[in-house]
């Protein structure tokens, strides 16, 4: 290429900034965008049929390739498709960068049908947003989108795109920035926590993002170790590295009477790139704050912070051993027999996890034994829902099968929440990803029903209870991922499915198993 | 109910202002609201799995009762995936109550992972945004949204209610305002419009909105008659009244080169509750302002004003004759035999269209011959895409289709648009709704394959093409209806999709039929 159109330099500059893959679902305002595609082999294009779909693959590419992918989205109607997992990705500090095409910037005065405020609406997920109005500045701004998203800690990046600034000539490449690193925590921080820690009074290492990869995990268990410090990990995380051989790493509870419980005696709580601990929802009447009374707060490491550096400068400070005695041991469970439950699934999945999975999990209700079933499994990796908007689990799986295409993926789905996002299916069909559905059927809203009465909610009228009811009629999983290109089956019994899970994961390419929950419906 | 909480009062008002359906997509900040459902048995509550369901739904029931219905959506993320069918609302003028729920007002401080700026999201797409802080409140603020809703013009009005003014007691419920009524047009802009009618010039009645019903046509049909004016109506429009007995209204093109050639050699172009014509996208060296050089442009009615009795008032003051001599005849074209194209499709709904369907329109490139073969169909109104954020077509037809139980429903649905919002055949199952959708199978995103060369970006690239193209896999649409439990069938000549229409229509509650559009794939 002699003479670039502002399109063509923006992807090349993406590519040579590191952002070699895009999730897109473009319009009129990005075909120049579409085209440019071409004249940048390095940039690889995946279509999405829904942009939620597109922000949440590149959540979960960026969690597991370290480094931001971009989205493609068409003005703001598109951008708010895709608002939820932006939403999700911003609370885990996942790196994006959002390019987002607008009507020529001449054409904005006329207000034509698909004029808004984008600015506007990237706002509620986006601290850096740019407009450029030229094709001079895209590679300059693209640039920065990079730099910007990829923090630390990461961000959501929009580069607003005006189809002008695209299509006409005279783009420019921009150098890719130096990257910047996370901060150094100071040594009379680490003394101030290491003399704490000494005092013999209960104290907890709470632990969140960056601190939930292996060799913090590891400084975690030897500081636990040495001075009784009691680990616990974020309810919600970007990923979490786990299994034989790793330092386990309990996680707070998602109900908070429950996590009020788990934090109660301590007088001492440490952050560890994580955020104290609150409540989800307010409920009448009990505390959102979930630090007991009394406890004093310290902050080990913020989001921008070395973790790692800072736990195994704490080791050292507080005299730990050379190694983590407390690593998990290998086992996993028999394959289990009888009725399919939540249970039942969870033994499945320990007896057949593959070595060096990746779990995206978004099973809510149905999944609070699996973490336990799967303990001792080989390593793996485990994405949760982040920001608590559901719809997020088919499209993690999605961008990380994407960015890792020798590992298996198995997304752990529940009903409700994959219908927010089921247009997934057919991307992992079209681009052939090794990623295995299991579809936790209940027919409802099961959280839902737990939070009406924890809420203080009477919950005995039929409308509201209809509300919360995924029956009548039921879905049927099995054809709406035929419907997308994706080979399924359906299990009713605990042998079933254990079989119809080891078929599916000992082929390559999507499969969908949908569990149909027992004694229910 | 004696002592009511915030949910009762701001659900009773709402009721009493003429609201009486609620389409929800709840979360757990919305329980109270859930359980308050079953305090005030006049409020419907539609279960919707996907909030662009529940927000189109809204747009298409409130374009056919002609008062606003409720959404019920989830903080910041729930109001995101509903945007893209609020922008289409607000583009299209039609009012909806967005009943938001938002976490306590004292949970805000925490940063929980819900929390983001639900105002802002919502800016994007309503001029009316209020957050009440306290139980007393929502009464007052419902009977405000409903009556800023409601216009004219209608809009889109966002209520944010944090979960403690729900749940709290001493919700009081407010009376409901006095509507406000359109504006009557002064006899001095009638008078003006009609001496520059009769002037002899060439001239052109711009129709949109509220002027494409009956009455408003037969006037405008009279003025043309009397005065030689052409008549034309907007693109895309929320309803139009259309059929035998009733005058036609041609549309203005979409594609701009079209459109351009029907508006030129006009010295004067009448606005009648339309917006000066504008093209939809920007293209390289094509104008966007579609008015011809030269030509004047006037106002005979605003958004709020009444169109209908400006009309009458100027075919009075033109002389008008007293019937309109162009209503159009009764004649259907016979059914169709040879390969399935969308002219063949066209010449089918033409042979059956029930007398009295609702027609939810959004076939986009395979629907450019419908009107055409439906022009003679009994009367019948015709719902659009309105704002260009495809995937409005079966949300739209489930809001209508609760609005208007006696009446068919007919949703025209292209396969790339589909995929946004196919929830809404789940909807439709579980309301028993009487739609039939007929769903255009071209396996790609036909539009864009004519945008790419319009916008005159270089075509070739087979990764440009792999954006644009929604086979590999195909999908299969009956198998994806089944599995939101509604019935379905594929056609592939036209003999077969007549025969399996006539089948659909013949029944009551949702059907599906998939046209696969021949010469394609």
């Amino acid at each position: 290429m002699t003479e670039m159109n502002g399109a063509q330099a923006l992807i090349r500059t993406l590519v040579d900034c590191g952002v070699d893959t895009c999730f897109a679902n473009p319009g009129t305002s990005e075909m120049h965008f579409v085209a440019a595609l071409d004249d940048v082999p390095e940039m690889r294009g995946v279509l999405a049929l829904f942009e939620g779909v597109a922000t949440g693959a590149a959540d979960g590419y960026a969690r597991m390739a370290e480094r931001p992918a971009a989205t493609l989205l068409h003005l703001g109607p598109g951008l708010g498709n895709g608002l939820a997992n932006l939403h999700n990705a911003r609370k885990a500090r996942v790196p994006i960068v959002n390019i987002v095409g607008d009507h020529a910037t001449y054409h904005a005065q006329y207000d034509a049908q698909l004029q808004s405020d984008i600015a506007t609406v990237a706002r509620n997920v986006s601290s850096w947003i740019k407009t450029v109005a030229r094709p001079e500045d895209t590679g300059e701004a693209a640039a920065d989108a990079v730099t910007r998203a990829a923090g630390p800690p990461g961000e959501v990046a929009t580069l607003i795109c005006p189809a002008d600034a695209c299509w006409l000539g005279g783009g420019v490449v921009a150098a890719p920035r130096t990257a910047a690193t996370r901060a150094k925590v100071d040594d009379e921080v680490i003394e101030g926590i290491a003399k704490q820690l000494r005092s013999g009074e209960q104290s907890t290492l709470f632990l969140g993002g960056s601190a939930f990869r292996e060799r913090a995990l590891a400084a975690a268990g030897r500081i636990a170790a040495a001075t009784g410090a009691v680990l616990l990990g974020e309810t919600f995380s970007a990923r979490v590295e786990r299994g034989a051989g790793i330092q386990p790493i309990p996680k707070l509870a998602y109900f908070a009477e429950m996590a009020a419980q788990q934090l109660s005696g301590f007088r001492h709580l440490v952050l560890v790139d994580a955020k104290s601990p609150v409540s989800f929802f307010a409920y009448p009447d009990k505390p959102s704050d979930l630090v007991a009374s009394g406890c004093e707060v310290h902050t080990l490491a913020a989001g921008g912070d070395d973790a790692v550096a800072a736990l195994e400068a704490l080791a050292e400070a507080v005299d730990a051993p050379e190694t983590c005695p407390t690593l998990a041991p290998a086992g996993r469970p028999d394959r289990p027999t009888g009725d399919l439950t939540p249970d039942t699934i969870g033994q499945a999945l320990g007896a057949l996890l593959p070595e060096n999975a990746i779990v995206s999990d978004e099973s809510t209700t149905s999944g609070l034994s699996l973490g336990h079933h799967t303990a001792g499994c080989p390593p793996h990796d485990w994405l949760s829902l982040t920001g608590g908007a559901i719809g997020q689990g088919l499209p993690v799986g999605t961008g990380a099968a994407v960015a890792c295409p020798d590992r298996k993926v198995l997304c752990l789905q529940a009903d409700g929440s994959a219908l927010y996002t089921i247009q997934a299916l057919w991307t992992q069909a079209r681009e052939g990803l090794d990623v295995t559905t299991v579809l936790f059927n209940n027919r409802s809203y099961a959280i839902l029903n737990i939070e009406l009465g924890r809420v203080g909610a009477k919950a005995g009228g039929p409308k509201a209870r209809e509300m919360l009811d995924l029956s009548r009629p039921d879905m049927d999983f099995v054809s709406i991922a035929q419907g997308f290109g994706v080979q399924a089956s359906r299990a009713t019994t605990a042998e079933e499915f254990t079989t119809h899970l080891e078929r599916a994961l000992a082929e390559p390419g999507p499969a969908l198993v949908e569990a149909m929950i027992s004694g229910i419906g």
